[in-house]
């Protein structure tokens, strides 16, 4: 294939590029950061514009703008495929941790070290670059494209999940490609579940103001032992989640999905064990670790803080105490329905020693993703040409808020695509493996050159 | 008394020289102001060289310096008074809740706002210019002196007790005027008990680095919860603390002690509960309020903190957790037993899952003070003669760790003094009432004058 030579042809020039995207700090959760998720946005539109697409234009939301652009002129035989990916990023605390600067990419042992290199930028460059490749070489793609962008992702995307369902017309297509995560050549895999996902802050305010722990310690009520409290009390000794209710909906694994869960495990077991950072591991009474991890919900506390963290001693009792937590939630789970159930179990905490605040920011449905069909088979071919073997599927245990969402309002079938090889997603020193780039590229071209032979396009 | 009216006419100048002290940043507990420490220590010994003392030095320690001077030609058969205060203040976070800069002295209100203000570079300044007033009108003072000024308080004493220990013979004398507390000349109060103190930070490492809560979560296990179980076990849903062997060395108080402290609590209940920011206590099964604040042991976590504190929602499982912790002692209870307990007990939480470890980096034994004798009657007759009434002795709740080591090391008779009068100690806006400034000069003169009636000197 002609797009493939290019493609290899561009490489410097391709990463080059990327390096300009990786620069652009689009921490989406951190308000700082406004003015540079709405220069990445543009700086993408140029970029799509430059490429051959039509329409392109950021569209404002009440948070992060999205980005959209088309090219329609495959013909009506050719299915539209609305491709998916996020450039808005993780925060990079602790920054201390990081070798190199987050938003400087830096290329150590054939890694191409920044923040967001592979969750999601990976998705937004190598679509782009395939399209590019293709476009230089045959002039026209082998598909009808809707690109569709968004901002929000990393903070669960409050205000895509609106914009989705007021805008169904123009967004229709016969099938998504969500193309967030990541890329194993060695051992490919395919996630065909998601996890839920509610999150929430937890402010805790004891006396009006800090005091001073000899003058007060003893009779006032610490707003940190609350929290200790409230913490310790959202799991049992086995790890069980002790919100009331919170389990109604989780359905029990069919004896087949079951089986497919045991075997696809062997799969991606040692990949994700062997960057777990520990050995031994925890809530082995709720199940097997592939059901953990996939098939059940959980609830963890990401971050927590509250009086004096500098060095040595400071004698205070603080006036509070914050705590974010996410849930990952599985089928049938309601992410509003959790949240009451966690705000309300929160709240019971609160006394007239300890007044208890829950602001629930983030919530995301479950999603189970298309594992048969034309699209699935285009995409595991293109895998079969690239690396020489078929993707196993698996039970997916994070988030893409907007799967759910596509799911539901625009009936869609979903493949899901990652273009990004590498690790310390989430983590400092993120990390793309540049060897696998090439292999990524040609993924992509294969699997839109694939799509365009799928000729039941029911649009 | 010509020194009173003296200390009057320099009110202006006193409080301008008092800026300049309180302009240094003296914060003990944080590396980044040693240098400030060392500044603040020679800027006060130039002061006391200026004032008539001599030998005056600083003397390193392995933490921060000691100031040391000397006055020994009041004559044999007059005491030699050790007077102690210290320069150091606590840590000035949450900065942004300080209407003017800290460390940029601000009147309103007749207030004067600095760190340190009250806590105690009153105990330095009241003292030094009250000398001043003396040696400006009398040639000469009253009493021997020996000036002893620490830069440790606010951590604990690390270094400035086994520097008594070592120097026993050049602190020698026959009462200590521990000047280190708040002055109200409209309740005036002596504390006669200081409790004691223990303070630790304990670390917690779960993964080796922090992780993706989708593709973890329900697996690793997550630090922050076991900082919120850890923190949680510290005390049964009464307040009592549930360390091992905790309370073993707590007496019972005599009946005519628990009087005493009933009485007392009237002297200074309407000021504490004030100033506590909450109108509703905890832990009311554990004693009445004087004896929780007072004659019961406490455990206050001082600061938590860990993963994720930014705005928004980050979905990570933290590698790493972190509290601070302070408990303060009763008399009999030995503050490197109950360290020692503490480190078994939180120790006892490490597992496969999280290591656990704990630093116990501060130690001061409990104090019981003076309530009889001469030097206490010199005191109380300051008051009298000053604001019309004697001081009503009360038991503390808070600690001064030299105490302990004072009358240990040296078997000295102590007289607690305190010359600052306001609020928010170890608080954002710490101040200084100026109207008592007056009051408290009088009180620090007149105190040394009737020291100097006192013929029963003993070395």
């Amino acid at each position: 294939m002609k797009a493939l030579e290019y493609a290899k042809s561009k490489r410097d020039d391709y990463l080059a590029g990327y390096n300009e995207l990786l620069r652009i700090p689009s921490v989406s959760t951190d308000v700082a950061y406004k003015d540079d998720l709405n220069r990445c946005a543009q700086w993408i539109v140029d970029e799509m514009t430059r490429i051959g697409f039509k329409e392109c234009r950021t569209i404002p939301t009440d948070g992060h703008p999205v980005v959209y652009g088309e090219w329609l002129e495959a013909g009506d035989d050719k299915p539209v495929v609305l491709v998916y990916a996020h450039y808005d990023v993780q925060p990079v605390d602790p920054l201390d941790l990081w070798e190199s600067p987050p938003f400087e990419p830096t290329v150590r042992d054939g890694k191409l070290y920044a923040r967001g290199v592979v969750d999601d930028k990976a998705g937004v460059w190598v679509n782009l670059k395939a399209f590019e490749s293709i476009f230089q070489t045959e002039g026209k793609l082998p598909i009808n494209v809707k690109i569709f962008f968004e901002g929000e992702e990393e903070m669960g995307s409050p205000n895509v999940q609106p914009f989705i369902e007021a805008n169904a017309d123009l967004l229709k297509a016969d099938v998504l490609a969500l193309c967030d995560g990541g890329f194993s050549p060695d051992n490919p895999i395919t996630a065909y579940t998601l996890r839920g996902l509610v999150s929430a802050e937890v402010k805790l305010t004891g006396p009006d103001h800090d005091l001073h722990s000899g003058m007060y310690g003893g009779a006032v009520h610490n707003p940190l032992h609350m929290a200790g409290h409230i913490i310790n009390s959202f799991h049992d000794a086995n790890g069980r989640i002790q919100i009331p209710g919170f389990y109604d909906k989780v359905q029990a694994l069919e004896p087949a999905e079951q089986e497919r869960m045991v075997e696809s495990w062997e799969a991606t077991s040692q990949f994700l064990l062997s960057r777990a950072g520990t050995e031994n591991f925890w809530a082995e009474p709720m199940g097997s670790l592939p059901e953990r991890l996939t098939a059940l919900p959980t609830l963890d506390v990401n971050g927590v803080w509250g009086g004096y963290q500098g060095p040595g001693t400071k004698t205070v009792i603080p006036s509070e105490a914050y705590f974010k937590v996410t849930m990952r939630l599985v089928a049938d789970q309601d992410p509003n329905e959790i949240a009451q159930q966690f705000k309300d179990y929160v709240l019971s905490f609160a006394s007239d020693t300890i007044a208890v605040e829950v602001d629930v920011f983030g919530e995301a449905y479950a999603a189970t993703l298309d594992v048969d069909g034309p699209y699935m088979e285009a995409q595991q071919q293109a895998y079969e040409a690239t690396i020489g073997k078929r993707s196993v599927l698996v039970r997916g245990g994070g988030t893409v808020p907007i799967a759910g969402t596509f799911q539901k309002v625009l009936g869609l079938p979903v493949v899901m695509m990652g273009f990004g090889s590498g690790d310390n997603i989430h983590s400092p020193n993120e990390y793309l493996n540049l060897n696998h780039f090439d292999a990524a590229m040609e993924m992509a071209i294969r699997f839109y050159t694939n799509v365009g032979s799928v000729t039941q396009a029911t649009s």
